[in-house]
């Protein structure tokens, strides 16, 4: 698709290698990174020789040239690579006026002039690496693993009376490896280290080069110059016969062998496939054909289609950002542990995004679900008190999980996080309740879906403790129960919970009471009743069922003098939110469509929860719209996350039947208009949006959420 | 040592992990490196609590504090770890004045207030891996290997009522991992990833620490939040009691696991005694007790004490920088394979730089010596031809060896080096003789020293090559000889060879007929001689023989008009060049002593040479001095390299009997300055001073030439 404009940073990612080549903004602001929390900002080189010879344009991803030359060579004037400056051609880039890019989410395409540039990755299902047995199995999740993603470029020499050369090379900013360039059984390649590389096969007119300067290594005086070991630049030069319009393929392949990981030693599961980045090189250059082919329309995707441009960007847009944050990891006995890392952040597996990220998740790679939650039962759940707000007094608590499993290849010890602080009321709390909930929603969800009988038998204990948890939160004492959380987790210790919006005002910070969670409290009963009906466990449905009625009615019942709900419960706290709405996405996706129908108070709830929608969203009453009409989750914070907002959108779009086709042209248009901001381009797709610019969850994976928009 | 001024970086290294805790510079200027080439640029953390409370005082080796709390919550006023902003204590450095340091090659100590902190790192022998077969022999290797040093943290509370608290952290700059801290039996730890950490014993009043700031997380409201996963800067508390005075103990581990290079696989032979950083911090706590009390003093160095303060700080300074950039590596089959890596340029091997290493090596690890010259021989060999520089006409060529094995753990390929290229005439060009000679010298060195009759056996082959090489290079025209290179290798195929001194001027560059290569030769031919002898080969011995005393005749009969000889023989440079007699040092040392005698050619070639020396080095000559007293290897340059000026110090002093106290001590304080100069304090011990600032080859290990000092 065409773009408002070609120039922001998108990931292009392999599946699971914790990898990007992130190319778009000009400048050296992107390249190969690895298990980065931003772009490597690295000189990335896209060239081809000028029709009438003497220089070249290039793609504009590189900065001022810098002359290492000099760096061996102090008194002398530098005559590096064997160059009298004459001698070294024009190296410029192209005017960003002549370039256009064709964006999507397999394939991004630049070209100007004479010159395409075209990078192909993959969206494809992970199999089940623990039922990968066979060697079908085994070899399609190796061809899902491997860490590489695609270029091709493309000269057009139609016109040309001689013959034209390409280039396409980046300078590394590894601080620990140098770059390289090396040539093997039917390949060449360059890279840094042995982790990133691009390859090429080898054939006549594709040659790897190495030098000071891209314009340098374009010009060696001598042969055997063309790979100088002490440049910073390498790549692969082709060269185009006159009337010739060539393509040469690469794979930008990724690859870190051995234990990646500390608190749980871990390697990349790929590492089961690949030896080398030069496996990864060879097997990636053999599946070239099939997933260029492949890219123009992701199967996996079907009916993305149908998205305007605007949402199909964003859809697109995230899940490039989500990928780039995905990690498949094994531990040294071969157990499986996905892993998505946060973005910027790099927190492992923020329970508070698994959420989000489910429903991308249960399209693609349902068994990446069970296997989060298994880690989290294994490793990351704990058992603590609970605390009366009002009397300080302690009382039995429950189980629930960790708000992540570490940070950056780091796992956190087990039962602790590495985000959350005691004896704190905002940021850096614990998010007890939410992760509770989120852990019930996502093993409703991925049973729901997946129907695993197998693990539904294993699940159903901790899904027993979760329900007694919820129940102990509400309120230890029985007859006092709403429904609603009630109490905090002891683990606070002179704190308070909050939920995910950790960054916004106490409208959606707050957990205690908070409208937010509790309609996603009153989903997880849903699902939780769900459960034990199947399982013919009739009493904990039956305790489920009562408590999901006690969180609507106590919801409809919160006082209130206008359409809209207020933030936070019973406490005055009235600021108006969007994702009060938010919950209802469970119920609707995951089997209990019953409670949307009839005149239940379920059916109530959903009904105010429309009627609180309406009104929030309305531009007239100043409460949940930005001026340029995007979705202003809290009416009191001017913070709003696009990944919730694309939830939301989904919700009123698909579940309340709220569609003004003009309010949303001019929302989506908004959100898009943010995302390309020239302070928010850089960091391809973003969450946290203060007034439209990107001011925390940068680089981020949670944009997925925008799946939902597929129906 | 006391040093003219404290605030200069140094390498404090384990021996061959190519690691380094780099400090002495205010600022964040040192910290943790692996396999870089240059500082780290890390914040280093060296505190104390304030006798009064309420603050903290630290050696002023960070910048200014980032908090990273603004990246988790932009809206709301970051509570960042729990604190509101006026429960931070003040964290301030301590003024410069108050600040003193005593350096010294394994001990280096600051001292300020109530504070004391020492670096102690090992200066031992390696035993040859090789060898080390038994329990015992390999029990010595490991502990001379572990990737680790050591520090003491002293807080003296002797005067204080209340306890107070010291902290010993870093912020790390890895791009890959985060901070974290961990536990173990018997031990504290906080590091970054897998890589590099701080080890104490578990104690009472030892405690790991993590938080956005050092400032923040010496005051969490809450003890639990002691160890926040999210925090930049990490590392232990320390706290002595009221009247105490009391030291803790640091292990400084480093590690990196798995296959580290390319182009030919290898591990860290330390590898094969440590699975992971834990091991490491472990076995180094247990070796604190030894390493502590031998850094006093190193037995390895005995007779640094003579050396007068200038010359034992050089000395000192200069090993530092040597082990920085030491690596000792494994193949895949267990093989050895040593490697100094070449500073800020990090090429490995070079062997222009091993020729100068061999002096220490000969001291501390012979075998070194032989195993880089096995793998020059295995893998770094190659066969030219030669070529006449007048009519350009090619004859069969000889043996010569690769300037380097490859750059920043990238091992070349067979035969090639990172730095060689084709075509030039100066920077960048083939060494071809140059390092032909090396290899001579080297292998004559080492078996002098060793007499290793097996290696010599297997060298001779290649001693006889190296000698055919040298006459072919001398002239293919047998009759036309006289000692010296006279021919191009035509690798350089239109260029022409340089030597060692690639960023000088022609009077050094050049290779052929040049004068410090020529002596050079001629002590090469020495060497052959002597190894003939030995071997009972008396033609090769006789061939050998006869081009020594050709080199030495066309030498003395280069015609001259003042006591300075030429630095380009028979071509019209007449520089002035310093390292004339660089090669009078290998005959010298290693077995030769007899030509210094009597009335030979060889005799007059040393006298002669002295003549040269006493009237470049006069400074009413206006040649060979700079202003400040410090030596200039080239009158035609003001690029001087400190390296070179130690060997030919002690070639002057010991060989030549130049003693000349008052200008020896103007010249050491004038390279002692030079170190010291603010814009080179940064690099630790550089090579090259463009006029006393260093201008390339930073961070250089080349300065153990120093050592020829003990005599």
């Amino acid at each position: 698709m065409k773009t408002p404009t070609p120039w922001f940073n998108a990931h292009h990612s392999p599946i699971g290698a914790f990898s990007t080549f992130t190319l778009g903004l000009p400048g050296a602001r992107g390249g190969f990174g690895l298990e980065r929390g931003g772009p490597a900002d690295e000189d990335v080189y896209v060239a081809v020789e000028d029709r009438e010879g003497g220089g070249f344009h290039a793609l504009p991803f590189f900065g001022p040239a810098t002359d290492d030359a000099a760096r061996y060579d102090a008194e002398a004037a530098a005559q590096a690579q064997g160059e009298a400056e004459a001698d070294v051609p024009a190296f410029r880039p192209f005017a960003t006026a002549d370039v256009t890019r064709d964006f999507d989410v397999a394939r991004d395409t630049w070209r100007a002039a004479d010159l395409e540039f075209t990078v192909h990755t993959q969206v494809v299902p992970v199999p089940d690496p623990a039922e990968a047995r066979d060697e079908t199995a085994a070899a399609a999740l190796r061809d899902a693993l491997v860490p590489a993603v695609w270029a091709e470029l493309t000269i057009d020499n139609r016109g040309g009376a001689r013959p034209r050369r390409g280039f396409f090379g980046f300078a590394g900013k590894d601080p620990y490896t140098f770059m390289r360039t090396w040539t093997g059984e039917g390949f060449v390649a360059a890279g840094q280290g042995g982790q990133v590389a691009i390859f090429a096969g080898a054939e006549p007119g594709v040659a790897p080069a190495q030098g000071f300067t891209a314009a340098k290594l374009l010009a060696p005086a001598h042969p055997a110059n063309a790979r100088f070991g002490l440049g910073p630049v390498a790549g692969i030069v082709v060269t185009a016969a006159p009337g010739e319009r060539r393509t040469v393929r690469f794979a930008l392949a990724f690859f870190r062998g051995g234990v990646v990981t500390t608190g749980l030693p871990t390697r990349y599961l790929y590492t089961r496939f690949f030896a080398d980045i030069d496996a990864v090189g060879r097997h990636a250059l053999g599946m070239a054909d099939r997933v260029t082919a492949a890219s123009a329309a992701p199967a996996a995707l079907a009916g993305a289609a149908t998205l305007g441009p605007e949402r199909a960007f964003q859809l697109a847009h995230a899940i490039r950002s989500y990928y780039g944050s995905s990690e498949l990891l094994e531990t040294l006995e071969g157990e499986p542990f996905w892993v998505v890392n946060e973005g910027e952040y790099r927190m492992m597996n923020t329970f508070d995004l698994t959420v989000d990220h489910l429903f991308f998740e249960l399209r693609l790679n349902p068994w990446a679900v069970r296997n989060q939650l298994d880690w989290f039962m294994r490793r990351y759940r704990y058992t603590d008190e609970v605390v009366c707000p009002k009397t300080k007094a302690r009382f039995p608590g429950g189980v629930s999980f960790t708000h992540d499993m570490g940070v950056a290849n780091s796992f956190s010890p087990p039962g602790r996080s590495a985000y959350e602080l005691t004896g704190l009321h905002g940021c850096f709390s614990h998010m007890t309740h939410e992760q509770l909930v989120n852990f019930t929603l996502c093993a409703g969800a991925y049973l729901h879906e997946v129907g695993d009988a197998a693990w539904a038998q294993q699940v159903a204990a901790t899904l027993a403790d979760c329900q007694a948890s919820l129940l102990a939160r509400d309120d230890p004492e029985p007859a006092r129960r709403n429904g609603i959380m009630g109490y905090d987790s002891s683990r606070c210790d002179g704190g308070s919970e909050i939920t995910t919006y950790d960054s916004l005002d106490a409208s959606l910070g707050q957990a205690r009471n908070n409208l937010y969670l509790a309609v996603k409290s009153w989903a997880a009963y849903l699902a939780l009743e769900a459960f034990w009906k199947l399982r013919a466990e009739p009493a904990l449905a039956h305790e489920a069922a009562a408590q999901a009625v006690r969180a609507a009615q106590s919801i409809l019942g919160a006082a209130v003098a206008g359409p809209a709900l207020p933030a936070v419960l019973f406490e005055g706290v009235d600021s108006a939110i969007i994702p009060a709405v938010e919950g209802l996405v469970f119920p609707w996706r995951f089997g209990r469509r019953d409670v949307f129908a009839g005149d239940s108070v379920h059916a109530r709830l959903v009904a105010r929860l429309r009627e609180h929608l309406v009104h929030v969203l309305d531009p007239r009453n100043g409460l949940c719209r930005f001026a340029d009409g995007g979705w202003k989750l809290s009416s009191t914070s001017n913070n709003s996350w696009l990944s919730k907002i694309y939830l939301c959108q989904a919700v009123a779009r698909d579940i309340l039947d709220l569609r003004d086709a003009a309010e949303e042209a001019r929302a989506d248009a908004a959100h898009v208009a943010w995302l390309l901001h020239p302070k928010n381009a850089y960091f391809a797709w973003s969450d946290q949006m203060l007034s439209g610019i990107a001011c925390g969850s940068k680089y981020y994976p949670r944009g997925v959420t925008a799946i939902l928009w597929l129906g």
